[in-house]
């Protein structure tokens, strides 16, 4: 669908992001380097300004924080997933049958009351399947292998201690996960558990000292939650999950900050999904709603994506990510009639590192100052 | 003939590589840093994916290993040239009349049994009045200025020590020099030699454990064929040098690597001789044996250069390099027509340093990783 023809940014109809368009400017930039497709975490990384060959940040961490726990650098974090493992142990199923909350839930809890001597544990269920997993104690590192084999077929692997100091470490979960099979024997799907991502707080410089702003983070999900609290965005709390009830929302608090970081992910799970036509409905829906966040009247607006994920290949993918920045009193406009991936790559902006876009922004906010004489 | 009207790749009638502009995407390339015009050498290393101002590489280690002979870290290496000098030993010719190969062959046979106490030194015929020259033995360094003295009217020079250790280096090859005045005295017009670009086996990493590629290069020039073998490709053999035959030699033996590097010289040559008309010739030519290639069904292909060389400049040149990618599985389509620099300019893949071409090429054939989570 994407062969030859239009994209699904391209496809949707948009009619306010292409006033946007017209009235801006646009450009495309590069997430990480050019070929390198980016997870989530690093790709949000370079949209904030860091450099993520620089600052690394890991999966546990991310969703631990965003799910509300407090990961120190003393702590070591892990994302968790159910699975599902037959008589002889080996993963039938990576994700227990998408495992709903209901059921999760109260199996969290009960992994909770697991006690390994001199350390302890804390456990957050996510979303589905899915659980964070937080370890405190004396000597604790990160550098540790993840447990899910990434195939079923197969059984879940040990933590294995991958630096010079994660001994203990390895030890700590491996305790942990020996200690959850009695818990979980006789659950007919999530029978199984793997943890993956181990990592710990990096400690990022923050936002708010390094740019000067106060800024605020709208986000579904604890991993881009996550990502804007570690580098100490606040996060606001909303009901509902679509594009609507996320610019509805900030609204009421928007006199108290003066940047917001506003993510979708619909956009990027209907690409995974190799939903074609979705994805640009939801993109159509953000077009819809659009007017919520021009009435607040902001100086600077960018509409971007952390990566690519083209339906066509149901992943996150190392394509260039098409870029729109409207601002009013300072843009200087270009030929952009519209907002799509051609029109992208012949902008004013032309392409560019995604880690000099928050430069790009204060700067068409007037906030930073001259250089030299 | 190129001010403001089409460059030799615009005016050639290229359907075949219009339609993979088409099909692909296009954008261009700077091999070193705007406004740096390279030699080949370090040009192709770019391409290759290996930072240019990191890794550096002679042009003596270049044709020498080109034309199949060894050369260690501990052997320095030379271009030859012989040249022609009047009764004051002044240079007239600084190519020796462009002296043919069967006149030079035999002269580099004589000038093969000079022998420099404790020293080896392995002399091997190029092509027309070019030769190669290894020094081997104890406390060779390659820090050496150049004999050339890129002008007429000037006498040979000297091979000075450029570094602190090439004292020894320097009296070698003098010595050698010394001793080749004897053996071409009576020749009319290859009674002197040059030699420049004195270096040694930079060792560089191998592109088969770099990129997890088993790599050949089909290429008629030893330059090209000496940087292809350092970086650890396979040179195959073939009959002919025109791009039919370049092309053809790759099937029988595609089935045993996963890439291939294939260059084509004429292009290059006609550049440099002005030849306009030429090198849109030769373009044409490689357009239209293109189809031996593409049934060979190559995930992913990329036509490029490692330099511009503008026939009205009659040299390398700094402009940005025009590339074509195609890839049908991968590729994020542009507004691209035809192959050509104006449409490059105006690609979805924007203006990157060539460096980042193979993490490109890598990516659309699927062969890299997500970095990070």
């Amino acid at each position: 669908m994407e062969t030859g023809g239009a994209t699904a940014l391209e496809a949707a109809a948009t009619p306010n992001l292409d006033r946007l368009a017209q009235e801006g400017t646009t450009g495309q930039t590069i997430p990480i380097l050019p070929g390198v497709t980016p997870g989530s975490g690093p790709a949000h990384l370079a949209l904030f300004g860091y450099d993520p060959l620089k600052y690394k940040v890991g999966r546990g961490v991310l969703e631990a924080t965003g799910v509300g726990m407090q990961v120190t650098k003393w702590d070591v974090a892990a994302r968790g997933n159910f699975c599902t493992l037959d008589k002889d142990g080996l993963i039938t199923d990576r994700r227990a049958g998408r495992l709903p909350s209901e059921v999760a839930r109260p199996l969290v809890d009960r992994l909770d009351s697991i006690e390994v001597p001199n350390y302890t544990f804390e456990i957050r269920h996510l979303r589905d399947y899915r659980f964070a997993l937080v370890a405190r104690g004396e000597g604790l590192e990160p550098d540790l292998s993840d447990t899910d084999p990434q195939q079923v077929g197969l059984a879940p692997l040990e933590v294995v201690p991958v630096g010079q100091q994660s001994q203990t470490s390895a030890e700590v979960f491996n305790r942990w996960i020996a200690d959850s099979h009695p818990v979980l024997a006789e659950e007919p799907q999530a029978n199984g558990l793997t943890l993956r991502g181990f990592s710990t707080n990096p400690e990022l410089p923050q936002f708010g000292p390094r740019y000067g702003l106060n800024a605020a983070c709208i986000a579904v999900y604890p991993m881009y939650r996550g990502a804007a609290k570690l580098v100490g965005m606040e996060i606001l709390e909303f009901e509902g999950d679509g594009p609507a009830e996320e610019f509805s929302a900030l609204g009421p608090r928007w006199e108290e900050f003066d940047f917001a970081f506003i993510h979708i992910k619909a956009t990027d799970s209907r690409g995974e999904d190799g939903d074609f036509a979705g994805k640009a409905a939801v993109i159509e829906e953000v077009d819809r709603q659009l007017g919520r966040l021009m009435d607040l009247e902001p100086a600077v607006l960018a509409v971007t994506g952390d990566h690519s994920t083209p339906a066509r290949m149901r992943a996150h993918s190392w394509h260039p990510v098409p870029l729109l920045l409207w601002a009013p009193d300072t843009v200087r406009p270009d030929n952009s009639q519209d907002f799509g991936e051609r029109t992208c790559a012949l902008g004013g902006l032309g392409t560019f590192p995604a880690v000099s876009l928050m430069g790009l922004l204060l700067a068409h906010a007037g906030r930073l100052n001259k250089f030299g004489a």
